[in-house]
């Protein structure tokens, strides 16, 4: 094969080598195990579903940017996830509809789009999180964000920080207190994403320029917040993310920004953006949400552990390694695995252990170091 | 949502629940840590490629089994993996052509197929395997063999059986000792496949039948296949087997059936198919096979996990699970976690902690029986 194009992976796609995808698979692990200790339960949904069913589970979620292709059984169209949280959604709907409430459920698995973006090239992700069905409630939301922080913490990172946000304060507001014309409310929301106070004027929502002040660290952002609330509207949004807030103090940075959307694609009255240093872009993201079907609230949150183990570089790996030389006494060599010991052992005369990466090698039954 | 369709899965997908999916992911934790403690480092590839660099990779596999589609941003065919090893080739023949051989690497993901089959309807499966490139002598396929027992018995399979064959039996033989006109290979080789002695006599494969009773435990059936081998044709390849059944053997039940050749599309000189007490099939299957590109030798085989839990069946989750009532104390909670307990927190005071499937409820400081 001199056909170098076989040799290349489509944009987008890229191969995890050693250490890193050893490194990914470790964090990942961690994260999982953390989960599992505070009750969650492990669920492993298909990669492929109908588009339908993956479309159709709850608000917001793009088919177009999902692959899709016929289905040779049942000729109806099907797609690759771009998103597990509705798979779960349609778990708990279906196989787990019958299963006590609140149900705790843990995953992690590939997702894949179809075309990168600015901000993320990458059309491949590994995804992982934990979501709380069956509620949405302040104590439902205080769990998760706590739990995003500990499986992040049990994970190895450092220095994260938790963003809150109000996905559906736009809405919230436009009915009552800072009446927006039907019209108004998506140049509006356009405007607050983009933290454009003049086109925010322009469009109409000169009342909501001050949203754009109300960011920054919780304390004092969610005073400006208040100060802002003159009808009352948000006061339980409010009095909630001053109780979701004190749960998590101490264990990360707390940050407010309350009109954030971005990635807030199904989320009702509460998100948050996790991030963590040396993390390139968003950590993780969650929220509370809306599963169609059974009509179930849900709390939950999504974890990218590529990122953090990109973020943690290629020191981890440097476990001794014991080469075993070719006639080496087996259960001596079975034994030190059980204590821990890595292994390596001679296919041939002529392999090199210092070349294959060993740092002991095997005299007698005691590793002597290279 | 009352369209019921949206709940259904396509046929031969499936969600995998709890306790099934925690048993499933921890069993292959158990395959990989085996395969770590042995020197094999984690890969990870994409689940979606160029649809020829899939398929150019080795022979034999099968590009129309794939699900495929066009790449938006190439606009060249894609498709998604059916088979993990092809991908772990062409990772040896471009990232890692450089790193020392024989180069040692294990992998887990999803697969994907557009079709299931009589024997195996589910068009998802998790594979998980292990690669030793640049290598497929004796001593790399007895690597391969005792590894594969020994990751088969690390994730707690019992009743381990290896069937050893000689994929490219025929073609070795027809070229000398058996002399077969070109156009008689394939009706003799479909003949051998069905054991089928009437049907091998009619394709003209007489000397073959002998073939079909040189089957059996290793030690009988390799003394049958010797006394075939008048020419010494096969006489290496014997020398070969009786060295690898020697190291393996004591470890698990050893078998022959020289001429099978299901599933061993692209591998060589030799094969092995795994059988575990209670699963329904194969547990998994591995060989020598040659990579193109760099045209490298390579002995491999891969697991299939889930296989595992399924016999395993329900009995594995029964671990106690602690019930922290509304007001525990947090840091009590922790430090019981980090003694190993699995902790469910009340979210609302109505919580059940024995529908919840709680075995102990915090009192205090003690976890006490509910």
């Amino acid at each position: 094969m001199t056909d170098s194009i076989n040799d290349l992976l489509p944009e987008g796609l890229q191969d995890r080598l050693p250490p890193l995808a050893g490194q990914a698979a470790h964090i990942a692990r961690a994260m999982l195990d953390n989960m599992d200790s505070h009750g969650y339960d492990r669920v492993h949904p298909p990669l492929i579903e109908f588009e339908q069913s993956l479309a159709g589970r709850m608000d917001g979620v793009q088919p177009r940017q999902m692959f899709r292709f016929v289905d040779p059984r049942s000729l109806r169209m099907l797609a690759l996830r771009s998103d597990m949280t509705v798979q779960i959604g349609r778990i708990a709907a279906t196989g787990l509809a019958d299963a006590p409430r609140p149900l705790r459920l843990c995953y992690a698995g590939p997702v894949a789009r179809m075309t990168g973006d600015q901000l993320d090239p990458s059309r491949e992700n590994m995804q992982l999180g934990a979501e709380l069905i069956g509620s949405d409630t302040v104590a439902a939301a205080a769990e998760m964000v706590c739990l995003a922080i500990d499986a992040l913490k049990a994970a190895g990172a450092t220095g994260i920080s938790v963003d809150f946000t109000l996905p559906d304060l736009v809405d919230t507001l436009a009915r009552e207190a800072l009446p927006l014309a039907p019209e108004q409310v998506d140049a509006v929301r356009r405007e607050l994403d983009a933290k454009d106070a003049g086109g925010l004027r322009d469009a109409g929502g000169e009342a909501y320029v001050p949203l754009l002040y109300a960011t920054g660290p919780f304390d004092e952002a969610i005073e400006k917040l208040a100060a802002i609330d003159a009808g009352g509207t948000l006061a339980t949004r409010i009095t909630a993310l001053r109780q979701i807030a004190a749960q998590a103090a101490g264990k990360a940075r707390l940050t407010l920004d309350p009109s954030e959307r971005h990635g807030f694609e199904y989320q009702s009255w509460f998100g948050f953006t996790l991030y963590a240093d040396g993390v390139r872009g968003v950590m993780g993201r969650g929220g509370t949400y809306h599963i169609k079907g059974k009509e179930e609230p849900a709390t939950g949150f999504s974890l990218y552990p590529e990122q953090l183990a990109d973020a943690q570089g290629l020191s981890a790996d440097i476990r001794p390694k014991l080469f075993l030389p070719i006639g080496h006494d087996r259960d001596v060599a079975a034994a030190l695995r059980a204590e821990g010991w890595r292994t390596l052992a001679a296919l041939d005369a002529g392999d090199d252990a210092a070349k294959l990466g060993c740092t002991h090698r095997l005299d007698g039954t005691v590793p002597a170091p290279l």
